[in-house]
């Protein structure tokens, strides 16, 4: 159970000659083209423009009593009520947290442990996020039964699985509404129906999800759900975890009473305002329709100009369940971190699998999951485009991939 | 251990009556005299300007390979050396946590539950702030031993208490560098002699000391210091724990392999180069002595002008081992958050007590330490000074507050 702290060895880029120079060298400026937007996304100019009062004018403490702090509160209660009515709940259901890790272990730890004595089985999937999978991992050294889900080759968990997965000591079930990797949007309002009937709670990583799918609580008979700023060009640093009324539930942070109980420290009241703004803008500007036609023009130009790929995650009839952004495509016989860094060299940034995974030497547990051997996950590359992302962008990136590729298949 | 999510019912205001208008309302402009510095401060000018790339351009995720992930992680990385040069440690025994309460917490249930094999035994003080004191108590209702040190009447912990209270079962022993409420500066230094020579790994929350007393972690044989951004003019939501190397500690929150596998979760960037610039600020233009003159003349009005009031904390012989800026005053028969709620009325903004502990019925621990009367307790203000703080909103402070005192009094 416990970890002594060891200095964990920073992750050193391998060394490469770049074997090609795209054609951004033949002008001044290396184009900077950033479709890496499920790793994080920059802060949108409005909600910039919303949170900068908060920082030197309105910088009061919300638990202050004087007017520099009422001030702070009112932002702070404002940005909960924005928040609670797009999840249509009450506005003290919406806990604010410092991440999307945080509110997950919350969530996980926070349920887990404080209804051990009506149950110590819990049932997550194969796929989940790192900040979901690790406290799951950390619950079975403390006793738990742990059931982790199969997907499907598409990466979709079956709901008769999370039925008989049930049992009379299940107490959590938590399941991500759309992969991190791979862009598989779950069955969540299925699952929910089916959980309506258990007492376990039902618990969601919705933050890939936020701007594509509905995210009413109720609606989809949810329990908990993790919602963040950093993905959807808001501040970093700030994270909600719904949490519905009745819910028992232990705080994973102790000390004052701030946020009814469940996460004491003082309010980052800047990226409050700024999550609530950012959070706004999304659900009313929707560009999913645009995306997702830049996103097949990607698709279908890189398989038909590079031989021996294909996308992982869903595609053809069950493609309108991807998220509008993702791709994930295998290219045999290459090293993605090679690739990454190639395409870094032309001014074009993706990734490979998960940035939380970046220091870590094994393969996604997404792409595993998927049945995918274990050279093909590692010749996997994630790019997600984000709302500015133009045509124009995605034509040089059609243009140039497919050469670096050949390139480096001819090293 | 488990606590049912409840609906805290949030502090209302008490109704009250403006019983005075004070001298501004001759003029146009109420003021706005800030004065509760060990609450939250304004961030500076400078450090806005430092944070500000970090939003919409520098915004990639520091765990990504391309050139937006390196551009952050080279930020990180240095604000991680310039807050280890302060501190006189190794870069990676900087570990950024989301608040200071949670590096509190992580300090204290990550060291007291990863070394529960070698004792449960645990010594902290009576005058810790709540995110030091809960997690105590957590560790209570889990089996753990806890002493809580007395205080003399001015605030001080006796060094040769904690060599008593020592036994081969203590494991940890955390003491505060300088008290929230009162500012007394406790004897670390002496403190941590004494257990260099016990194996308790030592722990102080240091967010008051800050840019006034040495955070040298070697010359105090720390193990753990707290500090946090949002009381030394940087952001919110961001804090530092200092882990010694080799320290036996289990992360609290669990996911990604973030800051060498102490704290899971996206790097907030623009919070943390804010915080190491903040940080550098404060030690290079320390204004203590300026703001320790203006403390002692408002002292000096106070007591002279409003009978039946003293000064709580270190003063006299001790006084220069009180926090430059600090004030907290008990005025009898008066009842403290009415008085807040008048100064501010007044546009002088102070506190009763701690900002954490505002939502409490209950008393000040700290005062109650004292050995202070229960209604004295209620009757206190914390008033603290800052960097801008001038010698004309002293003056002001000098004129208003003892009549709006003498008319409480007389209603």
């Amino acid at each position: 159970m416990s970890t002594t702290f060891t200095l964990f060895p920073r992750l050193t880029r391998p060394k490469f000659q770049p074997i090609i120079r795209a054609q951004h060298t033949h002008t001044m400026k290396k184009p900077q083209i950033y479709l890496d937007h499920a790793s994080t996304t920059p802060l949108d100019p409005k909600v910039l423009k919303a949170i900068l009062p908060y920082f030197s004018e309105k910088y009061g403490n919300p638990e202050s009593l004087h007017e520099k702090g009422k001030e702070a509160l009112i932002a702070v209660d404002d940005a909960r009520e924005t928040i609670a009515k797009f999840l249509n709940c009450r506005s003290r259901e919406v806990i604010f947290c410092g991440t999307a890790t945080e509110a997950n272990n919350l969530a996980i730890f926070g349920t887990a442990r404080a209804n051990k004595d009506k149950g110590n089985h819990l049932i997550t999937t194969k796929i989940e996020h790192s900040s979901v999978t690790e406290p799951f991992k950390q619950l079975e050294k403390e006793g738990f039964k742990v059931t982790y889900l199969d997907v499907d080759n598409e990466g979709f968990v079956n709901p008769e699985d999370v039925a008989r997965a049930l049992t009379p000591k299940t107490t959590l079930v938590s399941i991500m509404y759309a992969n991190n990797e791979i862009g598989t949007i779950e069955p969540i309002k299925k699952i929910g129906r089916i959980l309506a009937q258990h007492k376990a709670y039902f618990h969601t990583d919705a933050c890939q999800a936020v701007g594509v799918e509905s995210l009413d609580t109720k609606a989809l008979n949810l329990d908990m759900m993790t919602i963040n700023g950093s993905k959807i060009y808001g501040p970093k640093g700030i994270a909600v975890l719904y949490i519905k009324r009745d819910t028992k539930i232990e705080p994973l942070i102790h000390g004052g009473m701030h946020e009814f109980n469940m996460r004491a420290g003082t309010h980052n009241t800047p990226a409050i305002v700024g999550f609530a703004k950012a959070f706004d803008l999304i659900q009313k500007n929707k560009k999913n329709a645009h995306i997702t036609k830049l996103r097949d023009k990607l698709i279908e130009g890189l398989l038909s100009k590079i031989p021996r790929s294909h996308i992982n995650g869903p595609k053809g009839k069950t493609i309108s369940h991807r998220l509008p952004n993702n791709i994930n495509i295998t290219i045999k016989s290459i090293n993605a971190q090679e690739a990454v860094l190639h395409l870094d060299d032309a001014g074009i940034f993706v990734s490979t699998g998960s940035a939380c995974k970046m220091g870590t030497p094994s393969p996604s547990n997404t792409l595993k999951a998927l049945g995918l051997p274990r050279p093909q996950t590692l010749s996997t590359l994630r790019i997600t485009l984000g709302k500015t992302t133009t045509e124009k962008e995605i034509d040089y990136v059609i243009r140039t991939l497919p050469k670096i590729i050949e390139n480096l298949r001819n090293t």
